[in-house]
């Protein structure tokens, strides 16, 4: 397992948290030594809820070793592009 | 100007972005060498798009020195306690 390959990366969506903490603890007890969590926009409140709760309940020796913010341009529905936040957080065993 | 004392912190709260942008900016144009945004829960979003507007817009000259991100325990209304991730973005010149 080297680390950040995209399997090792999950996507924050508009699913309950916990479907996101299941998803990384699963990664890890899978062998990853690593896993990215990244979100946009107001799902990135969501992100640092999945990696808090992962970190505090379910795989207590993880650390945060990154957190990378950023921003991305997105085409929006009328065609324009709009700026939106993105986030990335890198737990580590 | 000695870094993070109280007033170079910034609580980002339920007023638009654009009051916690300018409140980071001015820190700045006063002479801070650096401000703290603070948020919990929701917020969180909030404050990253208030760190990325003023680096990407306002004072292109700072960088994002630091993010931290921690759960808080905080009394809610029928008086139980509940948790709150939070987080902490410190950007510098």
């Amino acid at each position: 397992m080297e680390g950040e390959r995209p399997e090792n990366t999950i996507y924050v969506g508009k699913k309950g948290v916990m479907s996101y903490v299941l998803a990384v603890v699963t990664q890890f007890n899978n062998g990853a030594p690593a896993v990215v969590i990244k979100a946009r926009g107001k799902l990135i409140s969501r992100a640092v809820d999945v990696a808090e709760i992962v970190r505090n309940r379910f795989v207590p020796d993880v650390k945060v070793a990154n957190i990378f913010i950023k921003t991305e341009e997105l085409p929006s529905e009328d065609g324009t592009m709009s700026k939106v936040s993105a986030m990335e957080i890198t737990i580590s065993k």
